[in-house]
């Protein structure tokens, strides 16, 4: 892609974030991570998530097209908020689910984008690396800490009182790690 | 990177790869994939894992380095054979995981590494990428579905029978569809 394209490219794809943000559609958490990355003339950002927390009902093994959201946080949660939301399973495997952040960015080169892997990787995000090279340089930031667990199946939990208190807790430690991550990055950004 | 150094670094890769496989240090179910890469004139593989069920436990919250591995399968298991490996935990947080095949691939040139990319996403390797572009290209093939769900601390057991069988039973489904992965890769790789 030449540097126009690029240019272009990257206008109209932040006009889009530009209405998605008065729609409230982006994670607020994130937004001054993207601002940062978009001010930058060789960057700018697609799709993010600040990371989340998940209850997941999926109506079969893997299906997740057709998955259910029993309850989805952006935030550190309460043991009771976890309870809660198991009451609204029915039927099929539940899930709970901790995801760290993930951002994506296109660069308009190689060596921009290099820099930027290495900048995320040395503030944590270690799972960090470039999803495609050709036609578009997309990178994707994210680490390794998270939860992918099955807690239950037809309506019926498989965890006791203090198993949901150690999954609450360790999801929350996703949250609070990830939250320090983007702080870093965040300074990293701005030097 | 030129083609020469490509070249005399494979050989000293595969050289070491040798070695291992007589001392029975590489995964016996990724041997063949991976010599069907090497045998490819623009690639060499590194660090693989054919994917694997891990009971950890970590001495504090995050500590990876100094986990212990109370229980390590690179294939299905029974739920006995986790009870088992739950007798040897004594202090810290208690992890059980099932993780993805995980391929390391060097490739000559990122055209090679894109048609490789392009290849292991069609076979459902949908986290594949490149890790690094700039002096070596490096690819990951591997794939989203895991298991990363604490289980227990300092020795004691937070979980009942009921909630064993459906974690063995989410691991298993992590390997066996690891294992379709695999092969089905082989076959496009052998086309």
């Amino acid at each position: 892609m030449n540097e126009k394209e690029f240019n272009q490219n990257k206008k109209i794809t932040l006009e889009k974030l530009k209405r998605a943000k008065l729609e409230n559609k982006v994670d607020k958490d994130i937004i001054q991570i993207i601002d940062i990355l978009n001010s930058y003339e060789e960057y700018y950002t697609s799709s993010s998530c600040f990371g989340r927390l998940v209850l997941l009902e999926l109506p079969s093994v893997g299906d997740k097209k057709n998955a259910k959201f029993l309850g989805k946080w952006h935030r550190t949660i309460k043991e009771k908020e976890l309870i809660d939301a198991f009451k609204n399973a029915s039927k099929g495997q539940i899930w709970f689910l901790a995801q760290a952040p993930i951002i994506h960015i296109y660069s308009k080169d190689l060596e921009s984008g290099d820099k930027l892997v290495k900048k995320a990787v040395s503030c944590g995000f270690k799972n960090s690396g470039f999803r495609s090279v050709k036609k578009n340089i997309v990178i994707e930031v994210t680490s390794t800490e998270r939860i992918d667990c099955p807690v239950g199946i037809d309506g019926k939990f498989y965890v006791e009182d203090e198993f949901i208190s150690l999954l609450v807790d360790s999801a929350n430690n996703v949250i609070k790690r990830s939250t320090k991550k983007l702080q870093k990055l965040k300074k990293e950004l701005k030097v």
